[in-house]
């Protein structure tokens, strides 16, 4: 055994021997301990504080005298004096081992921090950026051995860093030979770090130490919004987040109605596609003003989207994916840059799409699967991104199954007569008394019921305008589970249902939900034409989830994830209650808000999970629902509410629904509806 | 032994037994035969034709009977009535294996051809592009199956081309779809190859089979002018050659007075660059238009260049070049694409510029060694790429030095009275009569000597206008000789020298080579100043390559390359006895022309050239001329002619040189023109 003390790191529990005079930095490094440096153990960056323990430690078998480090050195004082160091901690590069020892790493000073997501259940990210900060000191330039600037950077590089293919810019190279010599021959360079395919590229150089950081851009590229997250690469915090409408909606609401104006128009693609790249650059020039940031910082994003979204965004004309067989150009990950899609950032900043996982569902499914991981769960798990599109993923270790669905955007407001998008005044919470069969609600803006004191005082600026997507599911839910609507999903009579809010209105009934007429506002209420749409939106959202348990081959699943904006404000119950997802304990039913947004900045956090979910997309097993002849039965069934054949045990076990039928005839519905919705997806 | 058929072919001798039925095309690729291929053997392309030969074979043991292959078959007819095969030709794809055969693989069906250069000592090329051709077959979208065009086009290369890791650009990829379709799912992409650092990258993608080629651009940028040839790249031939002048002589002639110009104007380096690449740009449009071919097509571009225009063109102010230490920005070679450079031709264009050896000795010198290879020499060579710098090479296949030496333009014409460009006009050959000491000379455009008959109607339109380059050397010369000047380079008086054309011209004497005045014409005349510039560039050329002789630790050299324009005119002879280069036997002083640009065509051809000259120049040792304390004493020594030290014996051996000198006091010339040659270079 050897006579050098002893080192051991917390939390790693790393240990070894290590000669008197050694810097802790050098034996964290021998002993691979995640230990950060910009300056290479210069004293300059302070990256690389640890905290010394003191005292007997019986799990690790050492006592650590007070004198087991050296003594605080002059670098250190200076250090001190200048910016401070938090009480008990030293610089790793000074502090020099003199007995045994107990070095903790603070999370701070590690290169693979835990980014902490808030959700208990979801894993911590791994911080592992694309880009790093590394100090050198290039050797001057001598006549006896001629080589270029470059490559002496280069030689330091590798000696310091082991940062070998080192690549730079022509315009880094350009203005290269005043920054070296401006430092004194010491420079950071900020290297994104290559892979097998590419080369370690020097995207930035400054002269002498840089106290700065450099950024990344996490987006969501959505068909009505476009989301960023501005993340600093270093610490992987998020230091800003805004969003836009997506420019490209005045060519059309929803996604097919983009692909038709392609069709229609000669430059209409091109046309969408500098649309939706100046509503970038106008994001992205906002959120760096936002955190107050050069754009030039920006050397890395990452980028979810649909199909449709993902071609418009690259300039690729979407033509192939408005008809069979739904053909993406490419449907692997892709790598480029900035300036190839001409964003306002880093010229060279590495652009990273996420892979699609087919014609229907895309880099923003494989977002979610990024960040809900089913492909690492144990139980069966289902993953319902609900949006105008509904992306559905289910799975476990073993396996993984993903189709889309068309639900249409009914979900969100719209083609509901009342419906609105969510904002204040919209109704977001409904309730039915089972006697008075009159409802009460919530708008957005208030906590206060509608039958509650101060209600009209709470909502006097908003009035109460609509309902959003939320408040329409809760409100069909609580129509049925009140007997207003039938199974089949017709509207009863005032008499059928003993409630004077049904009225007659042409050959069907509504629904009076409020009446704000008496001051001007509207008169908000349910048509039947609204219960069909919420029927032909929930079934195709059920009919998909459906078809992936026959292929999995089960009859239920473990636990159900509502991934989406949506997704966040849903009633579980109400959900169920329609049928819009398969029969689950509530408890196990929960939301994973924006998991696409998520996914983007896991990918752009930790470029291993990049690789990562590449490989995940491509062991997915892809279900196309246009050609499976099940999908038709399945949505049909699933147009009743809850469902025609399917039992739903565990919900029957909470709410007993009313069995009574308005029907007098024979109804196509279910059959007439699928066949339009299948129109409008081709 | 096997009793299927013997196949052999012919020039490689590779054989093998083939079943019966076995296409050509399949054996010789199991053979590892060099036969090319861009439709993978179905009928379409061609280039896989083949001779099969017929009869006794003793050397290879065989005998080939009339029905050896099979009949020619509809394919073959096919393409026999629409494009004609050349007599006795057979597809090799179509024709199979019925008996023993030969077979001779013709050089314009290898893929690795040869392309012959004219000179008889150099080494052919063998043609390696960067860029190749491949026509394939793509399977279909399959809703089953869902993936993406390009996946689905890459799997086929991978299957039928053994290509992997294969790339695309944005515009390729954008108009990528509708090809496909247009092709039948047929398509000819060209593919550009990458190595350990860059991925196979699509170029180009046309529908079904593509009849064309692709390009590239071999590039020579001089200070002074711009030469490229255009290349096909299947078959190696130059199909267009043009130059035009280097746009940046507005600002400076020299290469020196571009640095300062950069160094007095803030923007003078950015304007030095729009200039050169704005004359790069009207060039390549000017060399496409003359071959007929869209510039799309040029996929490559090989750029050689002294270390000021690399930095010039690239962007980087030449600043550091213009003082001590010399350091480039970057010595390595580069690999961009024609964005970076504005380069009006396919923008992914791959763009490569070879290394430079040293801050003087830049990538054109690079590129004569890749043409005149020292370093695979037997015995040991001087090169020297005579210019306003001449580059001097010297080694063999143990070691090769370089140097950079700054000859001043005297060579060119410039800086001396009567001096000019090389053009129509120019006295380019100059002899003076042992007797009468009276000169006859040819001009550039007649072949007649000037006191032939019919001379003076031969220079009718053009006149004598002044001497170039090579006849100013062969005119000083001329003059040592025949005892005009003496060895220090006074020119005597006419009493001295016993010529009646020696005059006095202010404190020193003139020598009258022509007057053209009695018909409005110049009186060209070589001042004593003249010989002065001449002995300063001669001594300039000669200490450089005496410097590299000391450090090779040799007294001779076996032979000596001229390179450049200049080269190619000199007379050998002349030269010598100016003691321009060591004394060597004269039949051992060859002329390689353009040697640079050769480099550079050689560097397009064959892309394992430039791995090759990349580790050549690494090997390459360079000798700083500025801090060698000997290059002074050389050339003080060097400045007298031939020399004032050194023996020269088999030059003595031809000529004897008189040994009369015209000084009457101490000379400083030498030296103080040394001093002053060394403040044009800092």
């Amino acid at each position: 055994m050897s006579s050098d003390p002893l080192v051991i790191f917390t939390p790693s529990g790393k240990r070894g021997h290590f000669p008197t005079g050694t810097p802790i930095l050098t034996a964290a490094r021998q002993l691979g301990v995640d230990l950060d440096s910009v300056c290479g153990g210069r004293g300059i960056c302070s990256k690389c504080q640890i905290t010394p323990s003191y005292g007997e430690f019986s799990k690790h078998g050492v006592t650590v005298h007070d004198d087991a480090l050296s003594e605080w050195n002059s670098v250190e004082q200076r250090y001190q004096d200048k910016r401070g160091l938090k009480a008990g901690r030293r610089l790793g590069c000074q502090a020099t081992v003199k007995g045994d020892i107990v070095i903790d790493v603070p999370p701070e000073s590690q290169v693979h921090k835990q980014v902490v997501r808030k959700r208990a259940e979801a894993r911590d990210i791994v911080l592992n950026p694309s880009t790093k900060l590394y100090y050198v000191e290039v050797a001057e330039p001598d006549m006896h051995d001629p080589s270029g600037d470059l490559e002496r950077l280069r030689m330091a590089l590798a000696k310091e860093w082991q940062l070998d293919n080192v690549t730079v810019d022509l315009p880094i190279l350009q203005k290269m030979q005043p920054v070296l010599r401006k430092g004194g021959w010491k420079v950071t360079v900020a290297i994104h770090l290559g892979d097998d395919e590419s080369p370690n590229r020097i995207m930035h150089i400054w002269p002498g130490y840089y106290e700065g950081t450099v950024y990344g851009l996490a987006v969501d590229l959505g068909s009505t919004t476009i989301a960023a997250h501005l993340c600093d690469l270093a610490t992987g915090e998020v230091v800003a987040s805004s969003g836009v409408m997506n420019p490209q909606i005045r060519f059309g609401e929803d996604l097919m109605s983009r692909v038709s104006y392609s069709m229609m128009n000669d430059s209409g693609a091109d046309e969408m596609t500098t649309a939706v790249r100046e509503g970038m650059n106008g994001l992205f020039s906002q959120i760096a003003s936002e955190a107050g940031i050069d754009k030039q910082l920006i050397v890395d994003v990452v980028f979810v989207c649909n199909p449709v979204m993902h071609h418009l965004f690259l300039g690729i004309d979407p033509f192939e994916l408005g008809q069979a067989p739904f053909a993406l150009a490419t449907s692997d990950e892709m790598r480029l840059r900035a300036a190839d899609l001409e964003l306002n950032i880093h010229p060279s900043a590495h652009v990273y799409l996420l892979p699609c996982i087919a014609g229907h569902v895309g880099a923003d499914a494989a977002a979610v699967a990024l960040s809900e991981a089913p492909d690492k769960s144990e139980d069966l798990v289902l993953v319902v991104d609900v949006g105008t599109n509904a992306e559905i993923l289910l799975g476990n270790k073993d396996k993984v199954l993903a189709c889309s669905s068309p639900t249409g955007p009914a979900f969100e407001g719209a083609q509901i007569s009342s419906g609105q998008r969510a904002a204040p005044g919209a109704i977001e919470r409904v309730e039915i008394d089972p006697v008075s069969k009159v409802p009460r609600f919530k708008v957005i803006g208030s906590d206060l019921w509608s039958d509650e004191d101060g209600f009209e005082a709470a909502i006097a600026t908003t009035g109460v305008t609509g309902i959003c997507g939320s408040g329409i599911i809760e409100m069909v839910a609580e129509m049925r589970m009140n007997g207003i609507v039938d199974a089949p999903g017709l509207i009863g009579t005032s008499e059928q249902t003993g409630s004077v809010n049904v009225f007659a209105d042409g050959r069907t009934n509504s629904y009076l939900v409020y009446d704000g007429t008496y001051k001007g506002g509207p008169r908000i209420t349910v048509t039947n034409r609204d219960i069909r749409e919420i029927q032909m939106a929930k079934a195709a959202l059920y009919s998909g989830a459906r078809l992936l348990m026959d292929k999995f081959g089960v009859e239920k699943v473990d636990r159900v994830v509502l991934a989406g904006a949506f997704g966040a404000h849903i009633s579980t119950k109400h959900a169920m209650v329609l049928g819009m997802i398969p029969d689950c304990p509530l408890d196990k039913v929960t939301s994973a808000g924006n998991a696409a947004g998520t996914g983007a900045r896991i990918a752009l956090l930790n470029t291993d999970a990049r690789t990562e979910i590449e490989q995940t997309v491509r062991a997915i097993h892809k279900i196309e629902t246009a050609i499976e002849p099940r999908f038709q039965e399945h949505f049909v069934n699933a147009s009743a509410i809850p469902n025609a054949v399917e039992p739903f045990p565990i919900l029957n076990s909470i709410v007993t629904l009313p069995t009574a039928t308005f029907n007098t005839g024979g109804s196509g519905d279910g059959g007439e509806t699928g066949g339009r919705r299948r129109r409008r997806r081709a």
